[in-house]
């Protein structure tokens, strides 16, 4: 029963078109124009290197698209098991006409040859989002992004704002600060002023969320205006040099400022909670990072007190902090449970992480899943990756072990696919 | 096969006569008078706010119970996905005549008269713990309950020591101890003293448990007499304004204190690990404590090894403690496993626990479940509930993983429903 | 569907002949003689002694091995829904011929004897190793241990390392070490040449692991030559007595000693993390260790970093770990996941962790299990067991959920159970 039953709720959740409030898309260049910019992913390029295979291999300066590729697939057997390889062999199968159950060194090319040729068409791009179901995605622009050239209606802004909390020691990212807003850092006030300034900018081009990534040990806090004056003025003096209390005050005073600019701007703010840059820095680009899963939302409880007003979509690293996110989304009414992030975007913590938050969240207060994609071709195997999981606990926890309807199960897996999204950022038919 | 077979042992269970071992009923004022009484419990109220409703809209003073529950019902679409909301929703089938399978703005006046008829029977309370085939229900008294004018046979005393450890340097603590004891409290003599005299006053009332709650940042520790004399003079020249190691101290002493006496008095000394209170001060009433899941059962490492003769049946607040739990309570012959506490009591995490309970910590350790609850009606949905997801384990991982026979299985069911509940408090049948 | 598919899988994996990858056998004496080798395992000492039984009825000087069983049989019921007595009825059915069900107070006698009986066979070892499909199995040896009298290709040795990082500070542990290498222990240069003449010796007898079990706070650093040396001169000076610094830097200079020696004898690491000795020291031999389970492998980043051509295949203690063991063998080449370690060595555990490593960790990087065993006899239930839970997990995750074939299903799990262990150790068909 229960199979049939995952089946046809399946069936109708896929005939849903949707929004992906969180990728990586390139507006500009949205869609792979070869394999290499599938297998090229971080998920794909990480796992062949831990299997084996040597960086240089991999990042070779000049390397040819078909030579990297063929690198690649030299360790997709070892990975053949994962969750990521499903997701390559799903991709070959709807989007390039992949006929065949396996993609190793014996026939990548003709996969190769098949997806080139799709790729190369005008429209490429449209053509994905439409097989994609996909109305629109949200971006992870730069905050110096000029944000111009293209439909903002499809590729919907986000302020990320990492650089600007971490790294503003940098004179490279105080000087793109700089030319991005027009204005000179020397004090608190013009800090505060080009932070505006970037909101500005973003919500005059149609951004519908603020985003960051942060590390287990940050802990939000309001920052005198004193303190980060004199924090400012060490770091302006000294650059990253500056003591690590001037540092660490003026990464607080940023990320406070921006909240309230979220808050000013009725912004979104997307927490991604609980990366550690860099652990393994003989990995592959974007194949670095780890975590430290001792981190608690607890950390955020001055921040969720101080901002009522302000929406928190949270995203945690570990699912040892999904019960910690499922019960502040119960309680806090500005936090809200925001898809399933990297290292938890996996079908066994997916599972575990959604039914959990799917019986104890309020379901306005859930968003089922993003993408994190880089290149469109990757929402559709990981859209429906989730769209199975779901219809698996629909079936399973609230069909077979609640009694529900059928049709109750279809309408809250839709909520939390399309519905919240839409009310959550201000985006779609909601509008 | 799985499924008929869940349902066959939930009958088997189902048939049993329960004692409840946690609940915060009022002996006085066991049963609800209307269903505000119901939608008021801090699980709807607290989600309602999530979802939307102002705190002074849930909070009005003098506000009507049945305008309380319009309000509230303003806010159940939003949570009808969650099982308090199915906790709800089977008390109105099981309870109050409701035929229906959905509760909303539409219809929950005929729910409200209903109820308030069933209630006004003069032996509703009576009839409610008949129909959820309750014999017994632990209480949560404050340690100054006077203890008298009901069936200490129906409803079972518990001493709830959280005030004595917590808030000793609160005037009123101390004037309500004093009362209570009719000792004054000058030096740890006369602390012990009347801390003594509420065990005497509690169990010749058959009290049955101590209890606290305790938050992750507590680590029991044996206090030096002299430490102690010198905390508690401090606190009774400054109290709240004692330096913070005093209080600490003092806590520390009356909690080992506490411990002795359990001891003493063969009472089981209930801890419920892993509580922050006030997190969000915002909140309404008793929805404002969450918790930091980095906590530890080896901080209670001393306690456990200093008092081998006292049983410490535990509950812990995060489902990622249950592992420890599990295994402290399979290593020490006074450690217990007890229910499945809030933030935990939804039915993926008691799942996991429980299962991992059930396959390793020794079947006379285990007490299956206890409701919690605050009026008698809660109990029905709540163990009921538990009940399914127990039908569930036992049918997957006993019956069909294990090769048991339905009647073991069954069996095993029972005895952490029900006999553990009787030998370790010595309660019911047992006695 | 689901149950008949498992069950096909099951009896393909079990077709395998396997090598364990990790046990405590005594070369010397690997099976047991009677039922009190058994049931005199801690995992049955702990619970009976959880259950009731006083440390002293199970640990009498002198007593004789039927009294000791017929004792601990006394508290066999309160164990019965362990997982650890299904592997003794399991054991007993299997290799003793017992035809029953349940092993109780009534017929405990006829095991004992048909086991005792059994026993007896002077091939009795090499008739469980047949029945147990094991070709081979590691060991885990002494540093001091002469490694002689026995066929290292079916008793592989194993150089256990804790004695050496935890305990060099006393006088009994120096002395065999200097008696093992010949080496008189001065200085640094003295400690370095007698750990090296440890590997020369166990891989000149065919050893093709070291190991070490490590507490929660432990955290690999790379210490000068300078500070070791100051650290082992208070360490000869003053024993035990040496400051905390001191013994701290000297095993953290012994642990990177072997890492060095590993890496330079191309020896697999095996670090099994996160166990705190003597927690309860009321506890029976070996029922007295624990954990906390806030560790995290952030603690191993400048090890896995500074060895990338060591192996550390990793056990973790806690469940809660296990999504960061999996992270980090997904990203780190030399990181491996090993096994479901004692706490996490029962079925919830494992289904849960063993998942979230099939699909995302590298399939050559998984050694699925081993069994940790005192005794031959416990290998057929432990791996019966684990087996079962891979074929569930198989079934369901990757035929059902994934739409598998059954046949590459069964590949995935073989390839965990023995292929893995070949290669990563270098041992039996691989070589």
């Amino acid at each position: 029963m229960s199979e049939q039953l995952r089946q046809q709720i399946y069936q109708e959740l896929d005939s849903l078109v949707l929004i992906d409030p969180h990728t990586h898309i390139n507006q500009l260049a949205p869609a792979s124009t070869t394999l290499a910019d599938i297998l090229g992913y971080h998920y794909y390029t990480e796992l062949a290197h831990s299997a084996g295979l040597a960086r240089d291999q991999i990042e070779e300066e000049g390397i040819e698209p078909r030579e990297k590729v063929a690198r690649l697939m030299t360790q997709m057997g070892p990975l053949s098991n994962t969750i990521q390889y499903s997701w390559f062999l799903e991709m070959a199968q709807q989007l390039f006409g992949f006929e065949g159950t396996i993609i190793d060194q014996g026939n990548w090319e003709s996969v190769y040859d098949a997806a080139a040729e799709k790729m190369a068409a005008p429209d490429w791009a449209e053509q994905v989002l439409r097989q994609s179901k996909l109305e629109a995605v949200f971006l992870t622009n730069d905050f110096d992004d000029p944000l111009e050239g293209f439909d903002t209606g499809v590729y919907i802004p986000c302020l990320r704002t990492d650089d600007l909390v971490f790294k503003l020691a940098e004179p490279s990212v105080r000087m793109r600060l700089e030319q991005a807003t027009d204005c000179v850092l020397t004090d608190v006030a013009s800090l505060r002023q080009s932070l505006s300034a970037l909101f500005d900018h973003f919500t005059a081009h149609q951004a519908r969320a603020c985003a960051i990534s942060l590390p287990p040990d940050f802990s939000p806090r309001r920052v005198s205006e004193g303190r980060a004056e004199t924090a400012l003025a060490a770091l302006l003096a000294q650059e990253a040099g500056a003591d690590a209390s001037h540092l660490q005050s003026i990464g607080q005073f940023v990320f406070w400022t921006l909240a309230e600019l979220c808050d000013q701007h009725q912004l979104p703010f997307d927490l991604m909670i609980g990366v550690n840059r860099g652990v393994y820095p003989g990995g592959v680009y974007q194949g670095q990072d780890l975590y430290d899963s001792r981190v608690s939302l607890i950390q955020y409880e001055e921040l969720f007190n101080a901002f009522p007003a302000v929406t928190f979509p949270i995203s945690v690293l570990a699912s040892v902090t999904n019960q910690e996110l499922t019960s502040y989304a119960w309680i806090f009414p500005n936090v809200v449970t925001n898809g399933h992030w990297w290292y938890s975007n996996t079908p066994t913590f997916i599972e575990h992480d959604a039914a959990a938050r799917l019986e104890a969240v309020p379901r306005t207060k859930q968003i089922g899943y993003y993408s994190d994609m880089y290149k469109l071709e990757f929402a559709l195997p990981k859209f429906n990756m989730y769209k199975r999981i779901l219809s698996k606990i629909l079936a399973e926890r609230f069909v077979v072990d609640r009694r529900w309807s059928e049709e109750d199960a279809v309408d809250l897996g839709k909520q939390v696919l399309r519905g919240n999204v839409e009310r959550i950022f201000n985006v779609g038919g909601g509008e």
